[in-house]
């Protein structure tokens, strides 16, 4: 057991931090070292186990990042861009891998993750799941082989709090079925259909987006020719997935040269 | 053979009205008497099947419409509204059968067809297929027995020449659901969805147009809360439905009180 | 909120009892009264939410069911057959509404529950689902309008712990399909294709089982002629909903006259 | 026109005969020189579009083979294996590209087109589907990178006349995800669930087959794990997909180096 690579979680108390916390301790491939909090968090100085709600497991919460991950195999990080370029430096001081699963940086941040990523491995992606980022390369693939006689569409469903459309997700397959075409996504990109629409445009990508109950996220890339159709579809029904793709890329990454990379990387697509 | 109900054809020499002399032709229930042109088209003295590029039939295209209608136990009819209103008087007269599948008629269109049903049956219907109409009742039924933690949603998806979005019938299957619920369907149509839409309001009902290749017409109505849903879906694949639903309804109306009918009743929902 | 149905949940410490508790807590429809285990076993006397590895919510789990069932106004049960009918007995002694989501029962075990019935309303269903008991409806009415030139396959999917294929669920649907057609599922059930099986026979009712991963359930009923389709699906993707079914049935009982309901009573079908 | 490349179809008479022949016809990117059958049938000496019910096209089908494939850059041949080993010599000789849609050929009939394919340009494949063959690509490629927590399924629907079950399709998906996993399909076949099964064994890949109506063919492979689902689906509509196959293939067979072919090669995967 003590051999097996020992993780920590940052942003323990949120509802993600939790859920990976959840399953480093489910794993028989890794063990869970340490669960940081910012200083003054209640959190902090309680055992992780106790603060969820449930049985000490003999790690305490803390605030000093730099201490946890120095008995750390790899980092994983689903916060804030600020905390993580923080974390991405502590990270390659102490050679852990660092998976990055916070969303919403700029440009300017993710360069700013370059010194790290020269002393250690980085891991970095706007969506963990295995699947669909299996699927992104799918798509790629598909529309590469298959000529504008096929129609692309993209259809997304997800629960009715979702408040944009289409999904990044939809968006990101979007993208990949238009390099696969080698044309640009904004230059095809047909969304929201709505009235008088006349005949759908060859070679256009269409989105459309379903909201309904607690979907969690559902997405359909549709190759439609005359007599026959292609559909490559990912269907999430648990947000844990998220968070063992997380842990997989932390495994993946022992032993690797030190850079960034992303989740096609650690599938080997 | 020559006791089966005989069945008149109109505009024969059309996409619709060839197809349904096919269907006709096909069916063990019921023979083709009659087949209908406007004067001076090149089929009329033709034998209908040698002009459709076959063998001949034994039936003469003719533009003497109540001449046709005389000798026919039903009159199927896809043309269109001034046709329509025509063909209604000449059936009524002949105490034939009249379905109408002829679409665009206005309201004051409507009102003309009163005088000739109170002298012979008219079966009279947007979409003919028997599927989409028992999916309308449905609809509107489970409307009524699921409350609004239930949020709805109507996706179509349809060939990539069609021209509006929504499809009819998914504002039809929209507005059964809106009935279902005892509610306007103008109040909740929430269709189009693209951008920062904020969430889900409840109660709205949205559609959602998929366009592709040569999909002749799906229709799905997803009733989804939290932890299960429902989807009620139809599925046509060949326009030939269209053509044995108007025949159903031919042969449903004999012997039924004068009257106007439309798919509902022939289905016995 | 002290006026609101009080509870009691039986089986307290199994996942479906758990499952019932957070249900009863997190309603606003309903307040948790008492918290029912066998004699003996090591949660009784503990605070229920204590024991469920949280907060105290003030109800002592106690093995006198009696006691409990006397201070509430319905008792869900998901336990066993045995116990099942020693609770109706209570339950009927106490007035309060009995919700049973047993299975298993054989029709001796559920003839004693007649006496109680004569008492005090009993809900007794095979799935609580709303959704399920909606759809075997929709399935027996849609039977009953389409002739056999639709061909009926049930289509069920189930995570792949399950050991029995077709589900019970599915029966239940082929049974509400066949009982639409006036035939017997027996005579026309057709399961478990495979190697040379000659073309399908007119009129049977076919069922297919698909197993992985932790797929909750899901349901079609197809309906398939030539040239169009009829699908009605449930999807199952939280057992929490069977809780929540429970639940419903247990306010729906409120105030009715003493006897046996199922769920169709509850949904008003 | 004259420019384009010219096309033979063989067993012009046959169901797959004729639509590969309206096919040609109705193409801008070839044109029909020619119509086989065997000596003796009717069809012989007459034009081919008037043997079909239509209007002349000028062609006259011959039964002498060789002329015939003199004068075209490609055969179409979807006949029986007896017939195409002889058209394969006949190709090879006039160097016109041999596109085989034959099935039910033994190693030993395979074999024997070996001699041709060193003079001439051979496509084969049990289906001509591109996106069929464009989805047993992805099967393997995916089954290569997802671990067995993925659970294999592949489901099949067809029309109510297919007498085997699983579908030679499906059996063909099945293998490619066997060969992705480095397992023997042999071994890990589970088809016609039924009753008392058992859990579902880890590794397994599944195989269910629908039948209904007039579907053409429908295929979906399912990965199942925890938490989250890929599905890889082909539905074909219409039967004329295998003739543009096979005619798509005959084009990308011009001047292609001999040898043998499949349609893999014809799609660049």
């Amino acid at each position: 057991m003590s051999n097996l690579p020992g993780i920590v979680i940052t942003g323990a108390s949120g509802r993600m931090g939790q859920m990976l916390i959840k399953t480093v301790l489910d794993s028989d491939k890794a063990r869970l070292v340490g669960a940081v909090e910012r200083e003054g968090h209640d959190w902090v100085g309680q055992d992780i186990g106790a603060a969820m709600g449930g049985a000490d497991v003999g790690v305490t919460v803390t605030s000093d990042a730099l201490e946890a991950f120095a008995k750390a195999q790899a980092v994983i990080d689903f916060t804030a861009p600020a905390a993580t370029i923080e974390f991405s430096k502590l990270a390659a001081q102490a050679r852990a891998v660092h998976v990055i699963g916070t969303t919403g940086m700029t440009e300017e941040e993710i360069a700013q993750l370059e010194p790290s990523a020269r002393h250690a491995v980085i891991v970095r992606a706007g969506n963990m799941s295995l699947g669909v980022n299996l699927l992104v390369q799918l798509t790629k693939k598909v529309a590469a082989a298959l000529d504008d006689d096929f129609d692309i569409e993209v259809i997304e469903a997800h629960h009715h709090h979702k408040v944009d459309a289409p999904s990044g997700t939809a968006l990101m397959l979007g993208e990949a079925a238009a390099e696969g075409r080698g044309v640009s996504l904004k230059d095809v990109r047909d969304s929201g259909r709505d009235g008088i629409t006349g005949a759908r445009k060859k070679g256009d990508i269409g989105f459309t987006a379903i909201r309904g109950g607690d979907i969690v996220g559902e997405h359909d890339v549709l190759f439609a020719a005359a007599g026959e159709r292609i559909v490559l579809r990912h269907m999430a029904t648990d947000r844990a997935i998220f968070a063992r793709g997380a842990l997989k890329a932390a495994l993946w990454g022992q032993g690797k040269t030190p850079g960034e990379y992303d989740m096609l990387d650690v599938l080997g697509l």
